[in-house]
């Protein structure tokens, strides 16, 4: 038996005819090396945007059970033509949609989760020496209906088919060459890291790095598949490998500095001291389907029987927030609200922290040197992020990226969209 | 219970989401009057040429399995599109591509024939009271593989929908007002018909004429299915209607006079007098499916136990033909080959010259007034097509269009891309 390798190729990697052929030199050089090949691809470079535009002009809220119909469409185009590319290189190949394979999806459009896939076709169409390029985030459900898989889609498919393959590995193909220890952008000497735990990727990608959805890293985690990111240009670098943590020999306690920029705090002034009120506020944030990360509730103030609470979300979802705290406020009554956006969530993760005492104190203490006030603090077992001025992150990132050891001697080399970590 | 009606729309109907929600307001006004609505929608615009194109510059010969996947999305996008244009015009709607229906093909690629039509799913959302819009031209085979079914194959779709659902009549809307007795731009007078029966329109069709394909007039002719050619701009022109000639009143014995200059005549001279040689030159080539049209064997000279065998050919089969008469040139023993490429098939077509004796000999003697050669002839029940110079072609249109009455009293008003027959 063959091992089965998966290969995931996003839009930018198929944005147009010579870059298809890339992709199908790139597909049998895998496959020239003695295994079988399994090839994921998202639509051509903007044909979602394009797609989308033209909904838009059609109607300002299209169903999103239309939605899907339309956008599933795109990887129709980039596996066919992926195909025609494997063989006019001589390579047999065979492009399959969702609904082709049975990539069994809830019932839930442009956001739904893969409940079950069929590999019987697949593992027919291999056993005849070929190669099968299979659309990525398009679902179908039981009935037939297609559905979408939402952001990070063609990671999430092509991470549960070499789930229910049984691959020996799945290689998301995208335009960064792997996972640096930050943002190359910030530190120049950022290291690319070499292996990294499913559980670092999944905090890092909470904290706003880019490279995978967390719902891929998730269902990787789950089939423990191993998933290497690596550039689709750059096809001698190995990029980076994620891995169980049971695997790795843990050097340094933190793995990467991360700096999400995306988020905004919201306090809310003086609100009743009663029980229930902090539920009544977050159920409410929650039923308008509102993320909330970071949570501080501050001393009662006994004399007034008040506290203030402070949270953060999201930049984009503070118009449907303020409804929702003007709907409470006499529920609430508070006196007060007050909002900030220039605000970075400054997070270091690793899985090498467990076992080391002092890593948060080390942080802090680090950022009080260069007089950075923090604002707010939140932890996991993995990571700890601290919020402070937006104005203040670069130096934030550079002074933790450098006193938890993750300098490199190199100067990273940065060339189109970059490493988001 | 009521009555299904199929819209048919071509791909300049819905070339853009201007033109896209004109046709939703078409079909919402067949609805209100009381009808349910099954909407066939073809790729838009120039889709297909895009996609072919994006498939030449990958492979110069890309295999049919993967068009049908490639040029199928295009379908997908009009779809959707229409369902929500509808949507959005408080209809309510729904989309199906082909394999959502059940619309299953041969396991043909590029020009399959459709098998079966499955209702179930599409009388159930009719039932519900929804506006079904399904992608032409594409089918689906039995083992889920993508088919196209060719040139007019969403006219195919349409009217096999039609026969499928008991529909009480498919309305083709098209770029075209109708069907017209000639070409009004060779004969300004040419006059719309209200009504005309499958065979004429198949005849018309065959030589040239390019209102439907005959594919989807046989299908109709074979469902009995009412069909009616209008256009999709010009809402209140009813366009022509195609039905059965058993329920038709023939007026007059020709009913149409079409052009076709698509075609080449060959002569192969000197042939052998042998049993079998015909055979085999048309065996030859019905084995590269070309088509021939007119044949004509000239008498056999008896002291060279030779004749020359003249034929027809569409133009884009030349070099085909050409390579298989040399392939044959020791088996026929000819001396040489004439081809002539100016030339002009002029047929008139009419239900009503069956039991009218002398039409032929008042086609011949017109073109002879006019000292027009005619270089082939060949008749059916309903047809009597002469090969001519064609040069002399419009010549000839115009005279005959004139003596079997068919001239009207207004002249056609012309617009847009133009009526073919």
């Amino acid at each position: 038996m063959k091992d089965i390798i998966v290969q995931k190729f996003g839009g930018t990697s198929v944005a147009d005819t010579d870059k298809i052929k890339n992709v199908a030199r790139a597909v049998i050089r895998e496959k020239d090396l003695g295994n079988n090949v399994v090839v994921v691809v998202s639509a051509m470079g903007h044909t979602t945007d394009v797609l989308t535009k033209l909904a838009k002009e059609i109607s300002p809220n299209p169903s999103l059970r239309e939605m899907d119909m339309l956008l599933s469409t795109g990887e129709g185009v980039s596996i066919a033509l992926l195909a025609m590319a494997l063989q006019a290189q001589g390579c047999d190949a065979i492009s399959m949609n969702a609904m082709q394979v049975g990539i069994i999806t809830e019932n839930i459009h442009s956001n739904a989760r893969i409940i079950e896939i069929k590999t019987d076709k697949i593992n027919e169409h291999l056993n005849s020496g070929k190669v099968v390029v299979i659309a990525g985030f398009q679902g179908v459900t039981e009935d037939s209906e297609i559905t979408t898989l939402g952001r990070g889609g063609s990671d999430t498919s092509a991470v549960a088919l070499a789930g229910a393959l049984n691959a020996k590995r799945c290689d998301i193909y995208t335009d960064v060459d792997g996972v640096y220890t930050t943002d190359p952008r910030i530190v120049p000497c950022a290291t690319k890291l070499e292996q990294i735990s499913y559980e670092e990727m999944l905090e890092l990608a909470r904290v706003g790095a880019n490279v995978l959805h967390p719902r891929a890293v998730e269902t990787a985690k789950q089939h423990q598949t191993a998933l290497r990111v690596r550039s689709s240009f750059k096809t001698d670098d190995l990029g980076t490998l994620i891995l169980g943590v049971e695997k790795m020999e843990l050097h340094r306690p933190v793995t990467g500095v991360a700096c999400d920029l995306s988020q905004m705090r919201i306090v809310v002034c003086d609100v009743q001291d009663n029980p229930g009120t902090a539920a009544m506020l977050f159920d409410g944030l929650a039923s308008e389907n509102i993320s909330v990360d970071m949570i501080i509730q501050s001393y009662a103030r006994k004399a007034l029987n008040t506290n203030d609470i402070a949270f953060t979300i999201s930049k984009g979802d503070w118009i449907k927030t303020k409804a929702i705290l003007e709907k409470l406020r006499d529920t609430l009554q508070y006196s007060n609200i007050y909002e900030d956006c220039s605000i970075a969530k400054i997070s270091i993760v690793g899985a090498g922290m467990i076992d080391r005492p002092g890593i948060a104190a080390k942080m802090f203490r680090t950022l009080a040197n260069l007089d950075i006030n923090i604002k707010m603090i939140s932890t996991s077992e993995i990571k700890i992020s601290c919020l402070v001025e937006q104005s203040r992150a670069n130096d934030a990132v550079e002074a933790l990226h450098k006193i938890f050891g993750l300098d490199s001697k190199e100067i990273a080399v940065v060339n189109g969209d970059l490493p988001n970590v």
